[in-house]
């Protein structure tokens, strides 16, 4: 029983998720799903990427939270178009609430939308919500064991960032560990070392998702 | 349609978790539910729980993961019984799945049983799994805006552990932050300052659940 209705759910989700891929196509937006476990740096890392990528694109950001508007006044306050997502208590965000909160958006003035996604390195990645790009952020404090605990994450996501990389050295933490078993389940996919707070594997990520950006905003 | 059955499976996740109940009493148990991020030091909390707790009382462990069996290994190495539940995908622990699991330990030769819950601040607090008592640890890596975000997993706990307290001075982290949110949600419930891997503050906390224990098993 369980299992049927689920299904149903996802398969609704996938329905709404290609209308929102329509909208976005139509408005030659790219938008760019955040996901990572709470306190991952989802909101360090957008702003960081906005100061480099809105040299070149116009950005605007969609924040999902089960509760609160602190990440979106956060980013409002930079002059980004934002908007807060409250799931209510849900554990991801789905395709219905971005199409629904989409049209709030000044869309034909946007080149990219971030979507923070609820923290949460498990129910997210279940999720299309008709986003261009996955970005999964792994950091440092969290461990060497994540890739293992939770594939699913690891294996729909269009790159992975080791945030908090400043923190190596006082973390028992693998970095080849991670790496090898990325490479396992996500062939091929890259992978950026980024310190949101020094700076640090920034520009090299913001190079990455520039070209994403120009390949789907065509 | 998808609140509906919602509402069922949490009407029979309570039945099943109140045979859980029945099942721990009739045989003096005391059920720990250990919840938090993915790295907020679940395992090594409870690694760092028994080496105290031992001397008085007789723990096994329940570790729930997505996948894989590193962390029950963990314990096992340990020489404590412990029983690996995969809950293949899913984000949280059932009720159901400990009813399952239970049989596996030897229920007449413990006093303690630890549960490690999936790495997730949402969906493991909306599930009662029969325990006896909550702990839910934040790491300081995490962030000092948890408690806001995430309030359901804050309100139920039983008492909350910050976790890598030595990591204080390399993160921004307003502790008074946390305990005036905490004290907001969760009045009067206990914190505690932890650091696993210095082993500062086990200690006291040690000293909260045994008291808990007692009550617990009497």
């Amino acid at each position: 029983m369980n299992i049927k209705v689920l299904h149903q759910v996802m398969e609704w989700n996938e329905d709404v998720s290609r209308q929102v891929r329509d909208v976005l196509s139509a408005n030659h937006i790219c938008m760019i799903n955040i996901m990572g476990s709470p306190g991952a740096g989802k909101t360090s890392l957008i702003t960081a990427l906005i100061e480099n990528l809105q040299k070149k694109w116009r950005v605007g950001v969609i924040e999902g939270d089960i509760a609160g508007q602190i990440d979106a006044e956060k980013i409002a306050s930079l002059g980004i178009p934002a908007v807060q997502l409250n799931t209510d208590g849900a554990c991801h965000i789905e395709a219905m609430s971005i199409q629904k909160i989409l049209p709030l958006l000044p869309l034909s003035t946007l080149d990219v939308i971030f979507v923070e996604n609820i923290g949460n390195l498990v129910c997210p990645a279940e999720f299309d919500i008709g986003e261009s790009l996955r970005v999964t952020i792994l950091s440092i404090p969290e461990g060497d064991d994540k890739v293992e605990k939770y594939p699913l994450m690891f294996t729909e996501t269009g790159c992975l960032v080791l945030n908090k990389y400043d923190m190596l050295p006082y973390f028992d933490f693998d970095e080849k560990r991670v790496r090898l078993q990325y490479e396992t389940v996500n062939p091929g996919a890259p992978l950026f070392c980024v310190s949101c707070r020094s700076g640090e594997g920034v520009d090299k990520l913001s190079g990455f998702l520039s070209q994403q950006i120009e390949k789907a905003v065509k």
